[in-house]
């Protein structure tokens, strides 16, 4: 399976059933094998009598054009033909009896042989039956600046998008034609293809970059040799200023940034970032997409379309409109600023010490710099062996502050929350921050109640809710949580120190590890081998009790 | 070029420099490299006062998640890390304090551990500041029944859309955090993939069919072989309503239909419709999407969600939001359908019959018959070699209908409508469309106006422009143009068919073909050969006039 296709002869039926299942719209009965999509409140006797009605389509393929689309304010109607083929002029036909009435019909046709004549025939046979049916004929791409039949690409969405504001003011049919094909000129497009368009069954064709593919993978002008998404953005931009410019049209310019189908989203916002910021040359007043509007079946690539928007053009484009497939108009900003406040190791001014909690300090410190080979061996077996390093830069980051008489050894929170930012910075690695979190909750916890295990608990509580371990998973937790539990119950530290040991020491016959690295180890590679957090608390806490 | 991408270091930064290009948020500043991004209007002192704020964020490479979710209706700002790696806990921080007013503020993080450690210190940390912070943890793929810790993928965004409008009613941080809580069993979400997500400066990596994929290009669970669309669909829905129904969550329920960055539009709209239409048995009573809302750079995928929504998430998901990627809630509705009207070869009742034209018609078509080889040996040497051919069927098909007396030869509108419509019927290509519109036109213009040199001067005008060649292309146009030409000037049939020889003939000389399929031949290869269009022009008239 190369795509999410149901079968090659119903992709475009499939995908008109998506299309409609989820927009407002009548579709023609499938007996007919006619592909008609219309507004679903259109009513050519009553909305057709002094609105033009608004016809587009063309090969299938390119969805969401032109059936997602329709809505108040753009297309009427769509008709769609085989994958990349005209829609047959009895469809052509059918369509336009479907929603033409009093006030005419305008069909809006990508300048390909196929569509024009299938349309235009359409339209004659129209008129013989008394309908008033005018065309536009949309070439917007400047692929090949010197055919005379340029082809229809993205930039048929702009006229869409006029055509339907025009429409909307119940403009006379003939003026709206007139005023409609007055901005073509307006309107240059140009693409450029890191990949083909895969048919249905063929496997993504990626290509040397190529600059004007056709939206029918018709191949490409010339190779381009874009290094970036900035230079593939200038490379389409110098010859579409060039262009407008030379038919007498100045900046700004609207863009139209389209996804050619392919290209992910991420892809489409750097494109969009070296057309808005990185490129502050070319002035923009506004930006439509980036998305996909036109596409080539899953081609990753991508067209700009840029717009001399005169007044209609501006108003039409800014004008809202129920087209679920209508990015809307953006205005380009340089974005607000704002200078994030970031913490900062501060020094209180007053730092009260206590010498009694310090000697203890004093003792962790020495006791994690000591054991630092042993709980890396311990880690060595179960992890990645730098379980005695980390704990000890740890002990290092705190030993410095303590040194320097910046830690507030006679406020506990407020001792716990310097230890909690200590380990963040200085630690490092997920085991860094879960102790941090331990200190940082619990110094919060205590500098509102003077309660050292209540607050080891709420610490614990913490630990456990963000790092997704519990006792039992050959963790800290098994040496911490009874040590902490004893203290609850009226305990002392050596007590505490006791229950962290048995705690630590039962670890080595846990049978696997529920959280962190050593989760991934067979059950014989952590037999008989303690867990060296575990370990390191109950050294810890023994530390301290002695101390 | 594998992507439209600038740099692999700069590429989370080039994309949110797109998004904040185009959305209303404010970015942090970037020499700080803290990727935060905030709702441009929002004040923490004034709406954060009586609203909580919501932060949610990860890893970058999910676009558009979680920045294109900022907005009114959902989140208050987004933190970002790196590719795919969670953003630091100084960033986290700095965001919270950037938003945090007196209501507090709730973080909704993905279940991964990296983001679960650094959100919760940061919320722990903050919590040390004195601000009021909740954290959600959303862990909505099943992809994995039994793990303790299932990860969080696209269901995040149903509990951004239910926080947000929740904070919207301005209720208080832990009723918010216990509703949203209590919510989160009711969202369950599947993926499914054809390739891993391409990272910067690697090639597409299709893959076989893989369910459960990660957000992260963690493998699937397992290879699965889907046929179509409709299976892949099919295969995610099984396991989702098992595990829904099991929670006790009984239809109906909302899907919400994610691209995870790669499939196309297409691929996506067959994906909606298999869901939609196909599959009737599963009682849907919303859709959101199909769109790429969390996606995995450009992995060719998709992902369904599906959730019990209780009223309060029906409210919440149909509520408004400002919020540039959220697609919307769409009711799923059986399309309506209508009849198109199509011709049909209709006989008039009373046919008024003119035996001095029908006997030139006789003439045109006898000389047709006679001309077929000799056309399809001029056609042969510079175009496909069935032009003779062609114009002889459509001879036939009037023929038809003239021996069947079902030819209003009496009135010419009519009678040229009707060989319009046979040619168009039965002649095919687009020649036959050309010619269709030539007499198409000409019949409609002669409804109105008994001129028939007027009237074929209107047909000759269409043609030119739906066929888009001129005179001197190389076209029976060079014939028939000067014919009419001649006829309008008050020159007789004699006359206009000796003007239409002249312009024939002159065929042979003219250096290159302007339009149709000759126009890609050397000029070496048209010299001396006599178009066939004009040529079979030259011979009607030619006999017409004789007749």
């Amino acid at each position: 399976m190369q795509h999410f296709y149901n079968a090659a002869d119903t992709l475009i039926d499939d995908v008109l059933a998506g299309v409609s299942a989820l927009t407002d719209v009548r579709i023609a009965e499938p007996s007919q094998h006619l592909r008609i999509l219309v507004r679903a409140d259109w009513d050519r006797e009553h909305h057709g009598r002094d609105q033009v009605a608004l016809l587009s389509g063309g090969g299938g393929g390119h969805e969401p054009a032109h059936a997602g689309f329709i809505g108040e304010g753009m297309l009427t109607g769509a008709v769609v033909g085989g994958l990349f083929a005209s829609p047959s002029v009895d469809a052509v036909l059918a369509a336009i009896r479907e929603v033409c009435g009093a006030a005419g019909c305008l069909l809006i046709v990508k300048n390909y042989t196929g569509d024009r004549l299938n349309f235009g025939l359409a339209a004659e046979q129209a008129r013989q039956e008394g309908l008033a049916v005018s065309m536009v004929i949309v070439g917007d791409d400047i692929a090949l600046p010197d055919s005379p039949q340029p082809r229809g690409i993205a930039g048929t969405l702009i006229v869409h998008k006029l055509a339907g504001w025009l429409a909307a003011q119940q403009m006379p049919l003939e003026t709206l034609s007139e005023r409609v094909d007055a901005a073509l000129p307006r309107i240059a497009s140009l693409g450029l293809a890191l990949s083909h368009a895969a048919r249905p069954g063929e496997a993504k064709a990626p290509c040397a970059p190529e600059l004007g593919l056709g939206i029918h993978n018709e191949g490409g002008v010339r190779r381009v040799e874009p290094e970036s998404a900035s230079e593939a953005v200038e490379t389409l931009l110098a010859p579409l200023t060039e262009t407008l410019s030379a038919r007498g049209y100045a900046p700004p310019y609207v863009a139209l940034l389209n996804n050619l189908g392919g290209a992910a989203e991420q892809e489409m916002q750097v494109l969009a970032a070296s057309l808005l910021v990185n490129r502050r040359g070319l002035a923009l007043s506004g930006v439509i997409g980036p998305a996909a509007m036109m596409t080539s079946l899953d081609m990753q690539g991508f067209s700009i379309t840029l717009v001399a928007a005169d007044d209609d053009l501006v108003s039409a484009l800014a004008a809202p409109t129920t087209a679920p497939a209508w990015p809307g108009l953006n205005t380009p900003c340089a974005p607000a600023r704002f200078t994030p406040q970031v913490s900062e190791t501060t020094v209180p001014e007053h730092v009260e010490r206590d010498a009694a909690v310090e000697t203890r300090l004093h003792a962790a410190i020495e006791i994690l710099r000591d054991s630092r080979q042993a709980l890396d061996d311990l880690d060595a077996r179960s992890g990645d062996g730098d379980a005695g390093t980390s704990l000890a830069s740890g002990a290092e980051a705190v030993a410095r502050r303590l040194d320097a008489g910046q830690l507030e050894s006679a406020r506990p929170g407020a001792l716990f929350g310097a230890i909690g930012a200590c380990l963040a910075r200085d630690m490092g690695g997920s085991s860094g921050v879960l102790l941090s979190i331990l200190f940082t909750a619990a110094g919060a916890e205590l500098a509102e109640n003077d309660d050292l295990a209540a607050a080891l608990a709420v610490g614990i509580e913490r630990m456990q809710r963000y790092g997704g371990a519990a006792q039992g998973d050959r963790t800290l937790l098994d040496a911490l949580i009874p040590a902490v539990e004893t203290l609850r119950e009226g305990g002392d530290l050596a007590l505490a120190a006791e229950r962290a040991r048995e705690g630590a020491d039962a670890t080595a016959t846990m049978a696997r590890a529920g959280a962190g690295r050593s989760a991934y180890l067979p059950e014989s590679a952590l037999q008989g081998v303690t867990d060296p957090g575990a370990e390191a608390v109950a050294r810890v806490l023994g530390a301290l009790a002695e101390a």
